[in-house]
């Protein structure tokens, strides 16, 4: 199974008063190497959505848990995931490790979104095709 | 038991290239209900580092499930309740309604942090006063 | 000659390890102010897309000069008022009053966008229709 | 005169309904690259408090002119170089190219500042010592 490192350096702007990472900034790195993972596996959203009429991968439930806290200038990296596939859904696995320690785990759960047949204003589960399933293996 | 709403405008700024909330900001907008909250029952949180020696309550685990995008200009309610006091953390739940609908449930676990007695620069959990638990009935 | 006044909460996240507002933040507000002055005056962004076929009020330029700190908790209010109306572009105001002293004084100037009629991936300047100008009088 | 150059990925959360960026974050890009500047030249900010007495370098203005946008997956590059210095504060100018092409110009002023001799709780510009100024040559 495939695996995908993003680095990400904590900028000033991204900490708080308690001088550690504001914790929303998390989902923000998590939904980059999400990104990043699908194009490094040739995966570009942008054909996908012309290729298979998805409409994008709209996420259903973002999890964190925050183990250890990272400071400003802090090196970290994000290791990105499959958790599992499911028919319509797939759950993508994250963990920020910091000078070698575990310190966020989250995971995000995203649908494979079609424009609804009968009301374009609606999106609809689509059936993930198995070659998308495949490029992650 | 009391709860506590927060209104908040999606901005522009909020909104992505598919046109809905980027959905880190709805971690933004629980931390600020969670504060917003604790200052309307009268616990303003530099008074509790004052008078406890808590030094923050720092986040364990987010988590959210989002049901419905909402779009920019919406209005939206935060609406947030105590989940459950444990002895030394609490859950914070928070609803986001929007038109009338559930869009986002979430919920924040964070911890009653004090200075570790011998080691100034770690953290330790503290038990919850009581007083505190009493002030969100 | 209207203005418009917008209020701000500084929330935990808008502030950096200084305990200030993370400076970038003002922009932020003075966008959100802008359109809701716009709002205001019965300019809504949407319909004069519709209307005039604009694509939109692209940013030219951004200015801001901080006087004062504001941290978080404050309660400050960003007041906009236009600047200058030139043929093709326009510059707003934004002042930003915390505690009844002006805190940021800020400005950004922004173009009446069109489709440009060969090429419908750029952008040009239209004239600004007089009676946008006249709905701030 | 040295200068410094930094790398920026246009993530999906940076961009605005419009595909593009939304322009308070070039702002949070040059806070970034200013900072990483000082690093480059062997000028840790941390450092320059503990021994200097500064308590940072609080910006008083800052200016952006945005010439064209930059999009979702777009790679820029942030250059800084000092654009003036005076006697307690500097200028630190930073272009945005893209593709080759400018996309942005703007420029940050900051303060050399001290806590207040008399009031700790306010601040004083001092005058910036010529082997900081030097380190940038």
């Amino acid at each position: 199974m495939k695996t995908y490192q993003h680095s990400v350096i904590v900028h000033w702007g991204d900490t708080d008063p308690a001088k550690i990472v504001f914790y929303p900034n998390y989902f923000v790195w998590f939904d980059e190497s999400t990104r990043l993972f699908f194009d490094s596996v040739g995966l570009n959203w942008d054909e996908l959505m012309d290729h298979y009429g998805v409409v994008g991968f709209p996420i259903v439930d973002a999890h964190a848990r925050f183990l250890l806290p990272s400071m400003f200038r802090d090196e970290i990296v994000v290791e990105s995931s499959i958790g599992e596939w499911k028919e319509k859904t797939f759950v993508m696995n994250h963990v920020v490790i910091n000078r070698g320690k575990r310190s966020v785990e989250g995971s995000e759960t995203r649908v494979w979104a079609m424009r609804h047949p009968e009301d374009p204003t609606r999106l609809k589960a689509g059936v993930i095709p198995p070659e998308i399933i495949k490029a992650f293996e």
